[in-house]
């Protein structure tokens, strides 16, 4: 049998990967979730037929999401996780000893059942770490109603800004973090991608937001093949930190972490972008609704 | 008509493009070439089914191989580009008025012809300076020919290592490369991609060989997206110049150069390399053929 997955990443452009089989399929309140099977990639998963994780190239996206901001703060204790339902986010928060607790609040419950099963890869320390807590509700909600100053840090692992993850491309999600954060706080944004226009545009929108939202809002980048022309981004918001002036490569390699794609030269050279992202990130000439 | 051109990253991997024409085909002694015409692309052009260029996305390519080695030695005056029969290596190069000569050596006078007449962009060049010279013969063979200490800066701008372009990636052949450069020297070379098995095989020989000839050889990486997986790699290699202790960013960026995606900054960014990178092109359990 020859069997075809396949992601538009552009209405005239794809990426297809042959499945060994389709490991489960369901369609929640929420979107549909799909598991497969490849040679290449292992197990991977996708929602409303993006792709999400897999087995083979997870570790890029997590160590960028997780480690920059901890070789900035590497003091980070109490961590919230908005998306990342899939626990690869988590699992490398958990690495940190001093981290206190992690709150993940994923909208869909099904994500973590579900990545549980088919990907413990990623899921398995959700249920094996107690500073671990699962909320099965939306973001925008939850962070509105968090303390002020709760947090040292919020990770943005969201998906694409349309269906659930929508609301949280939004000035009011934004401020909402800022609120949740403490002065020593950081945020980091799932910032899309700045090649194909759809989600370059994406890319414009939350990067003006944010910039709109906190003192120090930069952007960093890293390979990630299975995205969208594999160049994926990600904001690095916060109220007091500078990424490069302030980060701590020191203090962070004294951690002892072993990592497989973060590394502290990676760290400061992630932050050194393109001259075309550059451009369009300084662009100004679109309304961002 | 909905017609598809689609290239294999892996056996089970592949990428596809929606073509709105097939401009040109030809099977010529060495290759088989192919020129279409795509929505978000543009113009780009194949060599034997796999993706050489792109309207819209080889300035990454073309910036990333030729500006490093400037901002290193911003005095460069004689230059060899092996292959890039497309003249984007070429065009990037001629923009320095300091540069008197331009030897391109392409094995297939065709690829440089149907350029000429499909991809402008890349190839108007190449009829337009006189400083550069073309001449349509095995490179491995012109390189051997050439006069002891003869260039500055020598390109290797070629087709992965099957076909055509398989003598190119020799102990021979980098050894040539060697006596050819002057005491000043730069290699820089189309090193593959650390991610799909083949191409990090390939990645892991050119490097091992390569610093087998030169005492010193450093690499580079670079978003390529529509090269298999986005993550594309250089070798920088030099008989004197370190390409970090050595770079001169402050005499590059005196020269004047608009550039859409290299960068001093990013000239620094792109030799920090992702851990699992490093760790692959160090590794010592194979036998380099």
């Amino acid at each position: 049998m020859d069997l075809w997955y396949s992601e538009y990443h552009a209405p005239d452009t794809r990426f297809s990967i042959q499945v060994s089989k389709q490991l489960y399929s369901e369609q929640t309140p929420f979107q549909q979730i799909d598991f497969f099977e490849s040679d290449t990639f292992g197990t991977f998963f996708t929602l409303d037929g993006l792709m999400m994780v897999t087995a083979k190239d997870e570790f890029m996206y997590h160590d960028m999401i997780c480690h920059p901001a901890f070789c900035v703060n590497p003091d980070i204790r109490r961590v919230l996780i908005i998306g990342g339902g899939d626990g690869g986010s988590a699992r490398e928060v958990a690495r940190y000893p001093q981290v206190e607790s992690v709150d993940l609040v994923e909208i869909d419950e099904r994500v973590v059942r579900l990545c549980q099963r088919y990907l413990p890869q990623t899921a398995a320390v959700l249920d094996q770490d107690p500073r671990i807590r699962m909320h099965f509700q939306d973001g925008l909600r939850f962070v509105a109603d968090a303390a002020p100053g709760s947090y040292d840090l919020i990770l943005v692992d969201s998906t694409d800004p349309v269906g659930p993850g929508e609301g949280l491309f939004t000035y009011a999600f934004y401020h909402h973090c800022f609120d949740a954060l403490n002065e020593r706080g950081i945020l980091i944004n799932q910032h899309e991608s700045p090649y194909y226009a759809a989600y370059a545009r994406e890319m414009r929108r939350s990067h003006a937001k944010i910039k709109e939202t906190f003192p120090i809002a930069e952007v960093y980048d890293f390979h990630m093949p299975t995205y969208p022309s594999g160049h994926w981004l990600f904001g690095f918001a916060s109220k007091k930190f500078h990424p490069l002036h302030d980060a701590r490569p020191d203090d962070w390699q004294a951690i002892g972490l072993k990592t497989r794609y973060f590394n502290t030269e990676l760290h400061r050279a992630s932050f050194a972008l393109p001259t075309y992202v550059h451009e369009a990130l300084e662009a100004q000439d679109e309304q961002y609704g």
